[in-house]
């Protein structure tokens, strides 16, 4: 179904892999509204993934770059603007990997080396996007970027690791960038704080499955999916919602305000008297 | 411009005074994207007011009701209903009152009476809405529900006197309630947290002016207007946005997240300069 | 053990029933810490408790007052000082309860006299003591007062129904009032968000032990006691604490910021397994 | 005065530079309450300031460490557990600086280089510090650790620049750290968010003094001073805030919490005034 909602818009996905990803999700659902768009992706994981399969679909211009390089970042956006003949409207970050947690070490036991990789890919990527953005003026007044984000940022996950780190320094860019991006520019910047969800990504998280079924009984709506996410995202880069700005907007089915649901205690409490036996 | 965001779907907007009201623009927007409409006020508004224009131009049905009596809105549910031949899918809830803000009572000598009609009209009201059609049952599965807030909710903002704790209760009661709805029928509750806006009810607030002057130049992007709040709404209501839930969504141009702009800065400095002379 | 922190001090402790109570132990802790006390409750309630054992144990008048009664609290006020001589440096307001809850109607089937009563006992009362303080002038320059809350006043708990909403309706007072307090007086106000607590209030609560527990075991410090809670306020009235003001504080082992512990997810695994057979 | 709240404790103090520095009133004050206890700083700033006249006074050991270099830190632990024969149980961390910022590079415009030292020395040696503490299990069970924040970590603040990304991230630390050295070892961590202060670092950052000054107003109790925010660290050091963990704690006067106080708008209504001439 489409509503037109990105009729004559132009914009970059970052970060789709394979079908299960939410930049995925977000690809297909721009381009049904009406969006014209350039996927990009480490040269890696267009390798690894199926991203072509995506931009046929798309009709797709396929950019390989990596997010922490910001030579190839000012190549991407370049070679965007050469394609489309002039700027773009919206911009999708959906990039996040942290070295530590695919080792195994835990949060007291971090590699520095790993720790600062993960910040670099998982978030300083994101600055490093908008300044080139902003420095080459890729994007039209009242365009809109989005950064995926998870509730981690906030309160803290076991076995989440130092990703938490970066998805607070994610979001707090978001705010920083956002405020010089609106004042001169006029676009918006937000991130979106997804339900757990399960991509080749989120998958890496340790003790991820129980996650997924607490998280669902928390919630009174349930767990959103990629799909939903490729949605909401979509209203984000709509011109519906031009002065929502610097937020971290959660769409998590009511995960976030949530501090104890009567379905997930009922599992809890069954939990607790089987320790008691 | 419509995206037939809303084609098929049917609504409540309470609150609509006059063309300045955001509800009035809601009302208009929900009808361009294809929604059919039941307008609400209390009698003594619709008087007042000109909603009576509005219903004409929507094609609308007018039903008076007190929002802070249960049997007024049990009326309403069921002519309402009554009137679409079934259920319902979304509501507005744009309504607030403090008489001891329009008495002149400060908030260190309020009248007990009145801060108890505050909370009746601003903030209870959406609970008994919402108690009343969960228990008529006269929202459909996936439905949406919206009121208004304000950022004094969150942050103290001297002058707006007891409808902060007003704002701050409603907020609570969409939590409560957006569990619940939730979780038995997979209705989402959210409130809306705008900038400061030009309405019949905004201007009540003493120093407003100074007020709004602050607020365009701290949030990058400038106060949201009556207009774009209304398209936002739109989204919320749209089924783009179904996993959203339990928040309190701020449209402000980015304020709630600034500490100090440059502009406002100069603004201030000025002032700090004409001061000392 | 005593630290001399509260030595000179005067102050009136609301909400102590017995020794259970945290208002019972704060009011020890006071009274070591070198604070002479006046202890005040509900009328009903002195007869139930047993606070004239605390009374005698601390050389401290009781005085009866409703709290939700200016007339009350104007008394007490002014008896207060009589028997000091003078005004008083710190308040604690522990008070709470919810006729809904008691008589076991849920958050879809308020009684709306029932949410007036919850919220004028377990919020507005606050208001009405700072008021009436403030217009006799009875708390000295840099005096502190300080409410108990409950982090359901951010996140929804099943059960805790309409006292959810009474607490953010206590935490925005204390913002509010915190402000004008503070400007005219420098008095400051805070809430302290307290672990779920073995109170005769806290049991009320439905599912109050499953909740007990699944706090324990996400709180990487556990659950804070009612001595614990009582240590922690003392800090709040001593002077070491003069710029802290119009904030929450959670008291809480950690609690709040926890989105899932390696212990609680241990016992919820297990009755996810227990579920599935 | 002295109430004898750290009698017995040992601890280290990291970031004294002189007398202006809140680290150097945390020390003086630690001793006051009768602890002992280890200073630290890079050996550029022990030479540069005056951080053994502070020694002296304090009869403490001056121990020179880079934050950023585990090894450093590594040796830290090692000679303070000598010196005091075994374990410690409170830390300061009071460490922050931005080569961006200090070179005027503005926000969009960052060198990442220098973005990278920013987030090594304001943030990262907060983790270093712990895990090297863990790993060499040098503080006791229930030991206090406390970093030294900013309210721009929620906010933005034009001129903060990328301090306020360290601060997010500095923030988040806290929280996945605290969560696993609470669980471990009853360890509490802590942040304390502090008004601006004039001390050599908080003066680099531009346009600080109109900040002040609007701070100052806004705060209904006014700025908070270095000397209050020893005292108030003091309490977090202190065996009677057991439970607080995890938490960032503003000491601030007030102002986290005021949109717009009374006396701030006056002035900038003078400037608005100004302006339109």
């Amino acid at each position: 179904m489409s509503y037109n909602l990105l009729k004559g818009k132009k914009g970059i996905i970052f970060g789709a892999l394979n079908d299960k990803s939410i930049a995925w999700k977000v690809a297909e659902r721009a381009v049904e509204e009406g969006a014209e768009i350039v996927l990009t992706n480490m040269a890696v994981s267009i390798r690894m993934g199926t991203i072509n399969e995506l931009a046929e679909k798309c009709n797709a211009k396929v950019i390989a770059a990596d997010a922490t390089s910001v030579e190839d970042l000012e190549k991407l956006f370049d070679e965007t603007m050469a394609h489309f003949g002039g700027k773009i409207d919206f911009v999708l970050h959906s990039i996040g990997s942290s070295p530590n947690v695919r080792k195994g070490r835990t949060y007291d036991d971090l590699d520095y080396g790993f720790l600062q990789k993960t910040l670099d890919i998982s978030a300083i990527s994101f600055h490093k996007m908008m300044q080139v953005a902003r420095k080459k003026d890729a994007i039209n007044d009242w365009g809109s970027i989005v950064a995926l984000s998870y509730v981690a940022a906030q309160r803290t996950f076991y076995g989440y690791n130092d990703m938490a780190d970066a998805k607070s320094l994610l979001e707090s860019i978001a705010r920083s960038f956002g405020y010089i991006y609106g004042r001169d520019k006029k676009v918006r910047v937000n991130t979106v704080s997804q339900s757990p969800t399960v991509t080749t990504a989120g998958s890496g998280v340790s003790g991820f499955d129980g996650l997924l079924d607490f998280s669902e009984r928390m919630s009174p709506l349930g767990n959103a999916t990629a799909d939903e996410c490729a949605d909401y995202v979509i209203t984000l880069f709509s011109d519906l919602t031009r002065k929502v700005t610097m937020q971290n907007l959660f769409h998590d089915g009511g995960f976030s305000n949530i501090g104890m649901s009567h379905s997930a205690m009922e599992v809890y409490s069954k939990g607790a008297e089987a320790e008691q036996k």
